[in-house]
């Protein structure tokens, strides 16, 4: 068994976590930190969680951790895994930040971004991307790994094998997201008081949203060209899922069966990942609650565009199970040990 | 007063016509058929309509229509419209058809996307498109208008001044849309199962929805090039709201400004849209239960990307108000009358 | 046209107020008063109302709205309206409150609910509560008006009937009670944060909820004895709309059909009740959105139970439309004016 | 490893049934009947399940279970268990029945209430009332168990340590229940449509529902006496969850402390029953998902009142855990296994 430590636990990522790591066969929660809720116990925050996690939050300090734990997930806001990464990584307790912070490999990029300087460029350079249906050849044995946002995730997955096939140009790809409450947090807001929610769909920070870069950044690596990504989140009445409808211009036409042929290549034998058949297009609530991502293909004959939708949940593959998942690759144990439990229907 | 019909009643876009109806300063609902619930009183269907319209669904009846009535609102399936409409016609009942019969004018497109062949093409030609913003000249004493189905109002209202004054190119238009469930109507189906509904985002008919050629009938005709148009449709968890996020290609950059600012021209004086400041997006929320559209404008500099979100009820602008607006008009009643009521804010 | 003030107006309370004055054939919202929002647009709050209402919010002045106003709605917490309301009723500023200010007639039950001594006894004296189909004849022409709560609103219509008629016993009645999160306000909190609500039906405030009292003293006048109150509210995943499920003892057998035909006579004539048929339940959805109470009724003929529920919109009956309703018999207006729109059947 | 058939499998009882069995450590999904999708893949109907359940919808068929599996679930709708339990018991199959053919155990009673005689009263006699919680003592070995329905299940655990202890009065007992939609299953209906179901809550089958007869029957055996239940059942905007509130008379006043350390004491080391401190009520989010049911406690000291919540999953505790649960226990198998992970907090 190994024991772990989850920064940030009663979030919605860390209180995530926790469940993942309690049904985890190999780690145990062994220190939950939070500034906000230290000393109160798991189940008076999270009368679901009582009867599986028996423990305190307590108050967050990379030396407990160090002292107790071979592994820090970090379900903190950016700029705070700036602050306790380079300890835990100094104290040879490996870390899988589910924040921004290690996300962008430009560091002026994520300056222009996040507004401040990035005050660790060695260990932004040596952070491992964990998007795993991607590239997982570099996470065996990482110190640092960076799990994408839960934009970014849907949106790779849904525009990779078509940029790296060749198949769509790569130029500019449209990326039409859209995203249940549970992405913003569990500190409320006007943003996602119910009365404002409820009923309504809306498109928020267009042009303007921090996961922009981090899906350009991602398509450029697998084109080889800079791709410019037109990115427009909405919110929906929903508390988890996050489906990515994808606009890619085809380079040349090519039957919808083909494409759906390309994907299942390209996703062989991935334990997380299903195609589904043309004229099937995934929705959130089938994902919901696990770590899969599941894409639907369509083709546009007479406009030459390529559509596809990749359906996660934001707070499993989007964030907690994908943090998990690559815990899993790195410390070499069965990638999908804790993930691979059938969730209800509806 | 004049005394309307509302043939097929009980559904959502007849039972909303009939809403407006009853609280219309000049109409009075006379006639209201139903096959299906013919017999039973309003109240008994709908009990918040019952203290409002105490009245009993009748049969469908041409002849019953013509004799007490000066207008008919069509709030039937397709293929419906086709058979009860050249009768009112022909009894100079003025028609304000909400079904998709008469909105294609090229009866073979009619006839590719319904799979049936159009069997009025005199009333067809005759028929007016009932979009007021785009074009009213048509419509004061009109016979017969051909009221735009819910994607095409909201779509076309959104791309039609950017392609109109040449700011965007023509020959492709992406349009991502998402609609709440009453726009399947009041049938109870899989789809629109209350547990098979909630907490999912859902692309559905991506290539293949019927309102696709409507929008690129009418993106034609404003840009006088053809349109291709991309469509994807989206099932929301939510009752009502249509909201359409379109993609246009900048012909040259343009400032957002710039871009709200031709906007507000092309829009100044209409009653009902609203064209927000720039960095504001609408929310379907903020015109639930109006006949308005509201507008939001972005640039995507990098890319050349014009992005216009428009929001609207789908019942209402997408349906029964645009019908009662259009009804106005052709009878030379002030345009918002009826419509002009505030909508509570959640 | 009578020019009127909305104190609180950003308010979700207040937003419904500025709404129904604006459509109001008499009102007109002269000073629309907000502390925090001072100097922002009512558009700009809320986009749906800005064509209705061109105006911008004021800090609150009672000098001010003196001058300029006969009435003033008070959308305020409680203790708020206490502070305001002397001036404004020594200025002969008609005063409706749709806080909890004057609602208990007893200085010490408000000082043992609300945790601080009534500083306005004389007032609180003279304030006439007002739910107009329990008692209407002291309404016209009254300074002050207490609006009753949401809850008691629905509580106090439901079991009055059966208590003032004796057909039920008075000394102890249970109010099960089921409402929407605007009951809640427009300020976020843990307790209305949209992933905390949807999915959850919660129990809160049970035995301690400050609308006990209130039902209590309602039911006491009504019944002529002290009735004790047993009153539970929940929570439930939806915006709008409040159930009181109400449990009576029956004094002795009594057919269903008796029971409703009393309620019937009771409410005769009374323009915003309906009650349904035997077999019928009300929803909350037939009356969102409108002034209306819906009430069924249910006998359990084994265990001598009298089972009625009653439905209101929290915002509209519950609170804002019946501050209007109240205005118009204090004011001599029909009392219908400005509330008899029917609206949306989903 | 035990081969189980699920008769009924993709009916919403079914496939929690059947994501239940793909996860439990000693089950293995043989079976999945169903004579409406026979032929269909489970991964076609329900594509979250796919990558779990590798298996085809096959007709139902006693001998092809009898041949295969050593325990049969019954997810089908009344009278059909009643023909499909005698075969399957006949042929030493143990049979979990979670319909209500073998709930009632006067047989006239079920005539009563079910509208049809019941065709095996030796049956019937025979078996096992599963709700472990109450009496687990003849479960184990059981040929056929009656699981309870999801509304008894909710109010029996809330009022049976009151019951049974005496602290409150059994002559009747007042269950005021809040059920989520996936309660009336999988095929669609009026009832059930999204646009009916949102913002609304509503009573239903008021003095009628057929779990009213199962809670008398439970209760009265419980406290000895013949209980009459006062049963309010209320369809909740929500697609999972169900909330117990029930009313009653204490003998004698109790502080609500006492009567919590009562119910702890009685469900003490009861693997999935919280019983929360005073002042705490429980909400179905807590229990999403899971088997637990949680348990919070109130005393209205005025009335003599004792409020007990109970909040379950309606599909998990209410139907297809409990049945899991009953397997466990009578097959002599853990009795949480298969049931204890924990689930998402939102």
């Amino acid at each position: 068994v190994i024991d772990v430590a989850i920064v940030g636990a009663p979030g919605y990522a860390g209180a995530e976590l926790t469940r993942l790591v309690a049904a985890h066969p190999k780690f145990r929660p062994a220190v939950l930190t939070s500034a906000a809720e230290a000393g109160r116990r798991v189940g008076d925050v999270y009368p679901g969680l009582g009867p599986y996690v028996d423990a305190v939050y307590v108050e967050p300090d990379p030396a407990l951790i160090a002292s107790s734990c071979k592994v820090a997930f970090l379900a903190v806001p950016h700029t705070a895994a700036l602050e306790i990464a380079p300890a835990l990584c100094e104290a040879r307790v490996t870390v899988i930040d589910a924040s921004a912070d290690f996300r962008l490999k430009d560091a002026s990029v994520y300056e222009q971004w996040y507004g401040i300087p990035h005050s660790e460029p060695d260990l932004l350079s040596e952070a491992v991307y964990g998007l795993p249906e991607l590239d997982r050849s570099e996470l065996p044995g990482a110190r640092l790994v960076a799990c994408p946002g839960c934009y970014p995730t849907a949106a790779l997955l849904a525009a990779a094998p078509a940029l790296a096939s060749g198949i769509a140009r790569a130029e500019r790809v449209i990326v039409d997201a859209k995203s249940g409450v549970s992405g913003a947090g569990r500190t409320p807001g006007p943003g996602t008081h119910y009365p404002a929610v409820s009923e309504s769909i809306a498109p928020y920070k267009v042009t303007s949203h921090r996961h922009a870069p981090e899906i350009a950044q991602g398509l450029s690596l697998i084109s080889g060209v800079e791709t410019r990504v037109v990115f427009t989140p909405h919110l929906v009445p929903m508390t988890r899922g996050l489906l990515a409808t994808v606009y890619l211009d085809l380079a040349e036409a090519i039957p919808v069966e083909d494409a759906v042929a390309l994907y299942r290549e390209r996703y062989f034998g991935e334990p997380f990942v299903t195609v589904h058949d043309p004229g099937r297009m995934p929705t959130t609530l089938e994902v919901r609650g696990s770590n899969r991502a599941h894409i639907g293909i369509a083709v546009d004959e007479a406009s030459g565009m390529l559509i596809v939708a990749c359906a996660i949940d934001n707070l499993v593959k989007g964030t907690a199970g994908q943090a998990i998942q690559c815990a899993n690759i790195v410390l070499g144990i069965e990638e999908t040990a804790g993930l691979d439990t059938p969730v209800p229907v509806v």
